[in-house]
């Protein structure tokens, strides 16, 4: 897992990585031997007249603010602005099967040995492997090496599902909330556990866009991140918003969500007080979000990702509407980013079923 | 955590450990630093002229079959013969408010340091700091030192509820079942997960009774092995079963139920093709029995383990008896057990409510 040389590196020519930025990619260099042989889409975040530097020997393409609304038009409204939620652009527009998104704060972490961690090839590892939603294995992922499902497991659910999504973790700096911050300025993450385990299905989590990678093609068109930063009243929920509507959803559908491994190395906190300001509308609000999405439940006839997501869209309109008007702005959002989707994405527009993954 | 010298050992006299057994318990040798300040319950299984070694400096008490016959008159016909599902007799006749129980091939396993596992120490940590089930914490426990709730965790689920149950892991021979076993005999588990987890609300796992702790007053009353060895069609379900009932009562009374560390050293792997004849029915029977207890819906008025636990029974004698005739005879047992925990703890019997944990 750790350490690999990666010689023959796992889905070259199947997983694009996508980095929301708004400064020159230096951090690159510590992650060149992982990443130089995967295409790279930088989504720019800010100022589109600024120069994005970088490093030579990477094959990339980058999209501004000035291309985002070149290519969608007024649909470009549903990207969001001077916030790194403007990744999800980057989504829509690949044409690959996998995506692994992280930000440019983000350096190689080391395992426990002292090895370098190869953070892409644990995630390609957690997607192409399966999920077991439905019941918890004691020994972690039953998939890996050395371990299995225990007794008392249900033989009829040892196959698993597809998994859709494999959610990485943080040494260093945690991912905490602004008050967490504030009250623990000095706390580091520093312990390395290691284990990879399938969220239960019904349960929801807190997905962190740090260290993300997922099936685009069973999931892609519901990891919209929402409406956040210039113009917005809150920030930072970008990635919560779409962790709650795709583990919605991947319950729905019979998908895998999984956490643990890889760990990249967080090397900044930023700054707490910009942060709560950014976030105490959404400490508020989350109060009434999860049991919203904790009620959900999709009809039957919801046979695809865009079926889902527009239903969610509804029921965001209809629930939480009266929570703020922010919450009628977001569903319409929703709404365009699933036309987007599927005018980028002319064949998911005919609605994959989500029963059969495509290996 | 690990290899602490418990000069005061935690809640030395609201603890006993129980210790099915067939055996000399020459194992106690290795235990000695960590259990003598402690009382053990030894339930011996099998064959009650036999004379068990217990070595010198441990404070104990032990029943046979026939003690148990004794005091629990025509109500032991609850209590399992030659298994170690007799255990669960240890658990009625405590009077102390927490209960570790632990099979007499386990060891003291060492952390990656080298340092000894004091297992008893770490398990009172977990019963002793609150869960979390409402909500997935991607940094597992959130109660530890070094970790906490991260960005996106509701506040108002902060405060978590009491734990009910701390299940312990295996290194060297995992917990697998026969036919797991006969196609990997060679498998260990050799992974150190530092990690305890709360397992979300809704969801079932197979509970190990090799290392195990309780609060008794929570929820004692739930932790029934069933009937298993003697004359009965099934074995090594016992455990599994007490894990279904407890986690459903537990999630119906806002309990938590954690797993993870600690570890013990699990030395030898019992007889595969024994094992498979004591599973085969219930590897069938469990397809049925885990959409069954998914599926449980207790009524409001179950506001204690007792109640939970007899309508549990009334539900697996409706559901589950034609099945098989045995889970009839199960759901009387379950019956029973009740009356005889009741009967030895007069004061629970009067049915303590679960949202106020007894600290």
């Amino acid at each position: 897992m750790a350490g690999s040389k990666a010689s023959t590196p796992l889905l070259k020519d199947e997983l694009d990585i996508v980095i929301p930025t708004i400064r020159n990619l230096d951090f690159l260099e510590m992650w060149r031997p992982f990443f130089q042989p995967y295409h790279l889409i930088i989504v720019q975040d800010g100022d589109p007249s600024k120069t994005i530097r970088v490093p030579d020997g990477f094959d990339y393409e980058l999209y501004n603010r000035n291309d985002i609304n070149k290519i969608l038009g007024p649909k470009a409204s549903c990207i969001s602005f001077k916030d790194s939620a403007c990744r999800c652009f980057g989504y829509m527009v690949s044409k690959k099967k996998y995506i692994f998104t992280i930000d440019d704060d983000c350096f190689v972490a080391k395992d426990p040995s002292g090895q370098d961690i190869n953070a892409l090839e644990q995630h390609i590892k957690n997607l192409l492997s399966p999920s077991s939603p439905f019941f918890f294995n004691t020994l972690y992922d039953p998939y890996r090496e050395g371990a299995d499902f225990v007794r008392g497991y249900p033989f009829s659910l040892r196959e698993g599902v597809s998994t859709a999504v494999s959610h990485g973790l943080w040494l260093n700096i945690p991912d905490y909330d602004a008050p967490t911050q504030l009250v623990k300025p000095r706390e580091r993450n520093t312990r390395y556990v290691d284990a990879v385990m399938t969220i239960p299905k019904g349960t929801l989590f807190p997905m962190c866009g740090m260290n993300l990678a997922f099936n685009r093609e069973l999931i892609g068109a519901a990891m919209y991140f929402g409406l956040m930063g210039d113009g917005q009243p809150i920030g930072r929920y970008d990635d919560m918003w779409a962790g709650w509507c795709i583990k919605v959803i991947c319950d729905h559908l019979g998908l895998g969500v999984k956490t643990g491994l890889p760990y990249i190395w967080h090397s900044k906190a930023s700054n707490p007080f910009v942060n709560l300001k950014k976030e105490y509308k959404g400490i508020y609000w989350q109060e009434e979000l999860i049991p919203f999405f904790q009620s959900i439940v999709l009809p039957k006839d919801c046979t695809t990702v865009q079926k889902c997501y527009i239903e969610i869209s509804k029921q965001v309109k209809a629930k939480l509407g009266k929570v703020d008007d922010y919450f009628n702005k977001l569903a319409d959002a929703m709404v365009t980013w699933i036309d987007a989707w599927d005018e980028l994405n002319p064949s998911g527009a005919s609605g994959r079923v989500a029963n059969g993954p495509s290996k």
